[in-house]
């Protein structure tokens, strides 16, 4: 058997998460159908850098499976696969990797972006993958904020951790405020996240773009270590997994 | 009576085009569904600027019609027509123009984009509304052969016209190719177009791009009047009507 990686890209908006769920569609059990289709029947067991939530996209997740050793090159690897996985879901990159590759414990951060649509009304072309709002955000409160988030600390406010009685503190490499286009853009890369802390970070500060909040209080939010003091999250459809440092 | 006009932003991936058809799936059919509910069932006539094809997408096409003088804002008429209509259309911008306004001859010009992924693998969040090609495409030959559309010429090569024995000559404002992030995108303004005039023209460049013709041969093309000559063409999803110019 050889260990293989790839990066996943998937519009999150059909699937109920990335992780297996029984009777739900996810990215997970779409990507293990289709391993299994190359393996000649027989199951394969993927891993994944991260799960992401119900709604949530991805353009660059990573993950890894063992596959008996593939007799072609790896582009035709990734076009096999991607004949067996319906249009949302695609794979490229595939590269060999260690037998004990996993990509979670391996990564050494992870990169996210959510995209905000600052308009009166939706937009058809930007619905799947941006929320809508509106009126308009003041983006200096909102980088001024974000400031705060910058470096290590306790994120127990904007979110729970992975694995019950883990701990909350996670360290922010980078995290700032952009206009794309007609989108307004967050990218946030960390070494790890917390459940929901990037839907919970964005509510919050769009919290400020609004006024509703002085930026000085993420400061105060972080201080307080308690979930009941954030902002509600923004919602998952504008979040997307954008890469996996390693 | 007033006439209003509004800017219409569509996903055309699950449309039979523009135009409305009996026993499609129509924008125009939708639009005038929606703007019926708001004049107290009776049906609404509208005019839009032009047709687009089954599966092409709008940013801002541009549609006119009547209803009884609206007493609220204008941004609550928009609100009140998305609310009305489905998931993959929606208006923005509404105002009020004169009586006999049409935006068909109205309209001093057209602007299309068209989206190319330049990837050897499909990418899920692009699928809808971006032509993969590969293997990648040479940028310099696409501009070179760009240059000899700019102008006014014949392109019955290229195109039909919308009436019957009509005219085929039009001017090209500006034509231009550029990356935007992963996405290599062809902007081309002009007064007018004929049928398939962009997709047309678009297949024709990435044949240049792909090196399976010279640059100068757009010229001996657009000289040659002749409908046969021309690649196909690319693929209606990669195509947006982005603005209309008045």
């Amino acid at each position: 058997m050889v260990r293989y990686c790839v990066t996943v890209e998937y519009d999150g908006t059909d699937f109920c998460g990335y992780q297996r769920q029984a009777q739900y569609r996810t990215v997970q059990a779409e990507l293990e159908a289709a391993l299994q289709r190359l393996n000649k029947g027989l199951p394969v067991v993927s891993h994944a850098a991260g799960r992401t939530d119900s709604g949530v996209h991805a353009l660059g997740q990573v993950v890894a499976f063992d596959l008996p050793a593939w007799r072609h090159d790896l582009v035709t690897l990734e076009r096999a696969l991607n004949a067996h996985l319906p249009k949302d879901v695609a794979v490229r990159e595939a590269r060999v990797v260690a037998t004990n590759f996993l990509p979670r414990f391996a990564a050494q951060g992870r990169c996210y972006r959510y995209q905000i649509y600052p308009a009166p009304q939706r937009s058809p072309l930007h619905h799947r993958s941006a929320w809508q709002v509106w009126p308009p955000l003041v983006l200096e409160s909102m980088q001024e904020a974000t400031v705060h988030l910058l470096g290590r600390h306790d994120f127990a406010t904007f979110g729970t951790p992975p694995v019950a009685g883990g701990h909350t503190v996670r360290t922010i490499y980078h995290a700032s405020w952009q206009y794309l286009n007609d989108l307004l853009v967050f990218e946030i890369a960390g070494d790890a996240f917390l459940y929901h802390m990037v839907r919970n970070i964005v509510g919050t500060l769009c919290q400020v773009g609004r006024g509703e909040l002085a930026p000085a209080v993420v400061a105060e939010y972080l201080a307080a270590r308690k979930r009941a003091v954030c902002a509600p999250p923004a919602p998952p459809h504008g979040l997307i997994l954008w890469k996996v440092l390693f």
